[in-house]
């Protein structure tokens, strides 16, 4: 853990230079608009460790596989979401001598991330040898109104003496991914113009080009461009304490949006745009579009300023890595902070991010991600075909980018099969939040068959239970490969062939043509498909311990040494750092919420009693080694009533970043995880619920805190709910009047 | 399968060229003398598919290691054994036309591994358009009584007309190994002198010398060397129907046997000796040491011309992989016939070379593989404290060169643990077939405690089970990974604790300083920890199926679909080809003997009835997709009378690379696996055991032989064994008078 950050409700605030923590702070700086992000790289030149990166969503590429020893039915490749060209380059130099915060000696230095309006600020004040102090500040956006502009104001104040000063603005499209499996470089070049920069992605054949505007009173800029790397410069004179002010406008415009050979022209004009609309108008822009976000999402904490600081930092990111604008994407464990795990899409859309979404930005956005799977399922089918599945069938894959199983981890890809169930899970959770019903005819239904087809093949009659088993899966818990009945894996079956068949009778009732138009492109037989799954799912074998009244992992749990993790000495924590794999896979330690997943996902389907003996059996084993474990437990803890534990298991989730827990910043934030930090309050401590057609909660509140608020956006309205010590208060911010239920007492609230 | 090789009892020959098996065929004519060896390559040019191959013993590279995802407890490298310098090499021009099977029009070709003699002998005639046909004709072999040596006579015969030759001999070693996971280069170059090279490897810095001396009639030879190639070469003029020979001595030296500043003299030495001796007297040496191998352990099959031509080819490449001249060598799967496996140490070792040395090469050479481990001892115990193991717990590698672990499976190196088992159970074969008891004072106690050790700490106890258990293990089968309570595992678990114990004891009170020694270096109580070691073998869940009446492979077996092989659709084969891996896991389907494996080590040990009930049920889902697996299976089946079934089984590994089963043999031969051809015959259809201190036979004729002979070496005598259809004859060849058991009764040969 690492609290440097300075404790603001609205800000992440650096007020000092941390040499060793350049990388990490980066990580965390972030900004993106959804459609691209950029690490908070510094504009000038840093010699010291740092990782630029600057992505742009959807453009990816096809790394080869890197894999010890090649098992049958591994993907060819893994897709990045590739870093590209740094386009926030500004180079300083101060009387010949360049602006290095790596080399000078930094007299001040202030980094403000201000998460209300979306804007990057710095300001630091370096020693240079012989002219003595230069200030220099920044402000940076990625403009949430112009998905393709980023923005920069970039100013210069001498303020012992008058200096010479080269100011040069760049964009450098040689770039590398850190994580190129075989060192490959990803991009080619295209061509340029003396201020822009076409560079195409080799094998998947992206387009992009960068074009800038450089600005500056009465500069004169000279181009100095040589193949990917794009230079404007100029040299001033500014007088002591006088301020020179550089702004930057780059245009990014890729083929996603446009055709290839209309590139450079649409990335000029974007910039060129901005150029006239100007900095400061396009500022008023930014900080409107970010307020139009909060008014529907904010959640404000009383007496607890971390806190704050924390939930507000995890809402910032979720809404700048993903806007729903383009069902093509979706959310990177890293979002756009880093190029770990590829920018790939997981299971984590479904099971944490959205239920985020739904509440915060609302239907359509969360409506997006649910598209983005409809439109992978030929892909799902023909993944599951691969493994020798057949009939349209369909498993989704484990990570992706287009479709395609991208992961190659024997007991991951081709194991780790409850992903199908989240994502099944999700199509139900959308409707049950919307009401939107009629999204099944459309798109959900499909979806639904392919998956309960995939279950009833994959599990297998036992004649020595009689029960259908499903043998050899990796649950939600890593820290158990290739087990036998996995009890979250064989549950969430049952359900999705349920759902899938209950969905299937309520489209053919209420939208006929839709159900003429599946039945017929899925070859979907009802009656002796749904006799199938319904012989399965009333015959599975789900394992469970009678005499403690539990659901057990998955068969054998109970012969592992049965040690709690509050009597294991903390050097061998944490144990995928200390321990050899093996000796995780046998011991009874859960990386994350297993059992308690399913629990937390079907919570009105266990009386209260069996949550809570689950929920303790399993939280004292659970080592929390995922960033996505806390929060399901959290939201359980509220759930039985343990608001103290709730408390606990929250705050190991929502500063996991800002204190940098885990010391792994610098390879990006874990922005799906903040989603579940989210939820410990939402579903948690406020208890929000959508059961049953009508939203409820059931608030309670930790004695940390003096009061909390939250807006959620429900059916097109804004709910506000206000929780104090004396009690709680729901009401309408704008919407139609709707009926709630609050501590299980309805009411309508207007 | 392709059966090209032309049936001969004492020869592998190819009688024609078959361009399309070029390199398939260079493994299966490999040359080596337990020291070093060499693929069947081309000496002259050859620019069509192929691998250059020649490989010494001992000398390897740590190569990074190549992994996806890495898991905390993965060894940092894997030894590979290097591909050296190509030493053969021998380039002729005809006219200026240089010679290449490849190109030039191949008129007649013979290659011949004469297997009596240790020679590979080629002839052939090509068309050279303009001079018109050419014969050359070659004969190669790496001395087994000069183990530094290669020698090659290399003769050319113009059929049509007289020509100009340009001949030049070479020693290229600037070679790199097609296996390298980095693409690296191995070698460092160190020097040359005119008919010299020597290089040094990278990291582990063994230094090679390669000399080579040329002898032609008449001839004069012009150095050309440059760096790493050595070359010397002279132009003659031949007259139609002229001989012209070549004789080439390559002495090759490394840091294992000299000091570094010796090397180049050494091997300079090496060949000015063979140069005096000339070729026919090495040749006669050469031959010398071939029959004195084969007196002791050749097996003649009556009325099967390919069943004989199979066992002694597996007889001479087992031979010349190693001679236990040096007890820091081992058998790598591949033996010198390719990169794949890296030449590593394997569990094939003790499970099925250990025997085949014991009875073919004598007690001596099967006691440097027993050494080899004992001296790893410590590297072994290391290997299990970085696993979380203490207290001098040993595990051996799954894979290793120096006796660090070198794979990266989790499954596999950290899971398949059983390998220790073999380990222990070779020491206590070695002792039971030599009767040399006191290895165990000498080195083989200390072995078993930290084997014992491992297992006892390995192994928990299940409040269900109210039994000891061994949970996430692999077992001989790995089509079945991370799987609890694997039989086999556990019982050879329970036996290695047993047998320490046993053997502390023995050594305890007939070695009473040896006893001394090893308690306090290793620390043993033999009292506290001989108690728990009892109480876990005494009390070790051990799965079976009371039912069927057998021993279970693992907990769970019975939940998988029970198909049988005969029912598999032959498109489903090989699984590990066709069907994704988890599919291959959850199946029912046996790669390779695993409960059969525990049977056969302790035949003795299971009334007959339960050996044919165990067998008839794995048999049936055993696919054999490993060439380790036939040979147990042959053995068992015979020992339950089922003498079609073990021949069928036999025939399966007998010619596995000889018909090219599964077209692989371009990637080398299966060596190890060899040695189960081996044990097929004579512990499977001669029934030879060695229990209770006296070597017995129940031999069995399968009906498809006329009859057959083995010979075996049991302590110091040689005993052959001859089974015709009218009965068995077992007479001394050499050594005192012995008694036997053959079919039951016992009698004392003489």
């Amino acid at each position: 853990m690492n609290k440097y950050i300075k404790t603001d409700p609205w800000s992440i605030i650096e007020d000092r230079f941390h040499p060793g923590r350049v990388r990490a702070a980066e990580s965390l700086f972030s900004i993106g608009n959804g459609a691209m992000g950029q690490r908070g790289n510094f504009e000038e030149t840093y010699t010291g460790e740092s990782l630029r990166g600057s992505y742009i969503g959807g453009v990816y590429y096809p790394d080869k596989t890197r894999v010890g020893w090649w098992k049958n039915g591994y993907p060819e490749y893994f897709a990045k979401v590739l870093n590209s060209a740094f386009w926030i380059g500004i180079g300083v130099k101060i009387n010949g001598v360049e602006i290095d915060l790596h080399k000078l000696t930094v007299v001040s230095f202030h980094r403000e991330l201000d998460m209300k309006r979306g804007l990057l600020l710095r300001s630091f004040t370096v020693e240079v040898p012989g002219p003595g102090r230069v200030e220099i500040s920044s402000t940076r956006f990625v403009s949430m109104e112009r998905t393709e502009l980023g923005a920069i104001r970039y100013s210069v104040t001498p303020l012992d003496s008058e200096v010479e000063a080269e100011i040069c603005s760049y964009i450098d499209a040689d770039v590398r991914n850190e994580d190129a499996n075989y060192n490959e470089k990803f991009w080619e070049f295209v061509g340029n113009t003396p201020r822009s920069v076409t560079m195409r992605t080799h094998k998947t054949g992206f387009g992009v080009c960068w074009a800038m505007e450089n600005v500056m009173e009465c500069a004169i800029f000279t181009d100095v461009t040589e193949g990917e790397l794009v230079r404007e410069s100029t040299k001033v004179t500014i007088g002591k304490g006088e301020t020179r002010t550089l702004y930057k406008y780059a245009g990014i415009c890729s083929t996603l949006n446009h055709r290839e050979k209309d590139l450079e022209q649409a990335a000029t004009k974007v910039a060129a745009d901005a150029r006239s609309a100007g900095f400061d108008s396009l500022l008023a822009e930014q900080e409107k579009a970010w307020a139009s976000k909060w008014a529907g999402c904010d959640i404000v904490i009383q007496g607890d300023d971390e806190a704050q600081q924390g939930i507000r930092y995890c809402i910032f990111m979720l809404l700048q890595t993903y806007t729903g604008k383009d069902s093509r994407l979706n959310i990177g464990p890293k979002g756009f902070t880093g190029e770990k795990y590829g920018g790939s899409t997981y299971w984590d859309t479904e099971a944490y991010c959205i239920p985020f979404y739904l509440s915060t930005e609302g239907q359509d956005v969360a409506r997006q991600l649910l598209i983005y799977r409809y439109n992978h399922l030929d892909e799902a089918i023909d993944n599951a075909r691969k493994l020798g599945f057949k009939d349209g069938a369909a498993l989704y894959p484990m990570v992706t980018m287009n479709g395609e199983e991208c992961h190659n981890e024997w007991e991951i890809t081709f194991e780790e099969i409850h992903r199908n169930g989240s994502i099944a899970f999700a199509i139900y959770n959308y409707i049950r939040y919307t009401g939107e019903r009629e999204y099944l005819a459309q798109y959900g239904l499909e979806v639904l068959i392919g998956i309960a087809r995939f279950w009833a093949q994959r599990a297998n009659f036992s004649e020595e239970k009689q029960k259908f088993v499903i043998l050899g899966v990796t649950g939600p818990n890593e820290y158990e490969n290739n087990v036998n009945n996995n009890w979250y894996t064989n549950y969430i079956a049952c359900w999705c062939m349920d759902y899938a068949l209950e969905s299937a009778h309520w489209v053919k009732e209420n939208y006929p043509n839709d159900w003429e138009r599946i039945r017929s492109k899925r070859s979907f037989d009802i009656t002796a498909e749904g006799d199938v799954w319904r012989q399965i799912t009333g015959n599975m074998h789900l394992p469970e311990d009678k005499e403690l009244g539990i659901f057990l992992q998955q068969d054998g749990y109970m012969d592992k040494e049965q040690v709690l993790v509050k009597d294991l000495d903390t050097s061998n924590r944490p144990l995928n750092q200390k321990w050899s794999w093996d000796r995780i896979l046998r011991s009874c330690f859960i990386k994350q919420a297993d059992v308690l997943q399913g629990i937390y996902y079907f919570q009105d389907k266990f009386p209260k009693d069996v949550i809570e003996r689950n929920f303790r059996f399993y939280e004292q084993r659970t080592v929390h080694e995922s960033s996505l474990s806390p929060c399901v437990h959290s939201v359980l803890a509220a759930r039985i009533g343990d608001i103290d534990k709730a408390y606990e298991m929250y705050l190991r989730a929502s500063r996991l970043d800002l204190d940098d827990y885990n010391r792994e910043n610098e390879e990006g934030c874990h922005i799906t995880s903040m989603a579940g930090s989210w939820l410990s309050i939402v579903e948690g401590f406020g208890g929000m619920r959508a059961d049953g057609g009508m939203l409820s909660f059931s608030p309670r509140l930790p004695r940390q805190w003096d009061g909390y608020s939250f807006k959620v956006i429900y059916r097109g309205r804004i709910v506000h709910v206000n929780v104090t010590k004396s009690g709680t208060d729901v009401s309408l911010e704008s919407g139609e009047p709707l009926a709630v239920n609050v501590d299980g007492k309805q009411r309508t609230i207007n």
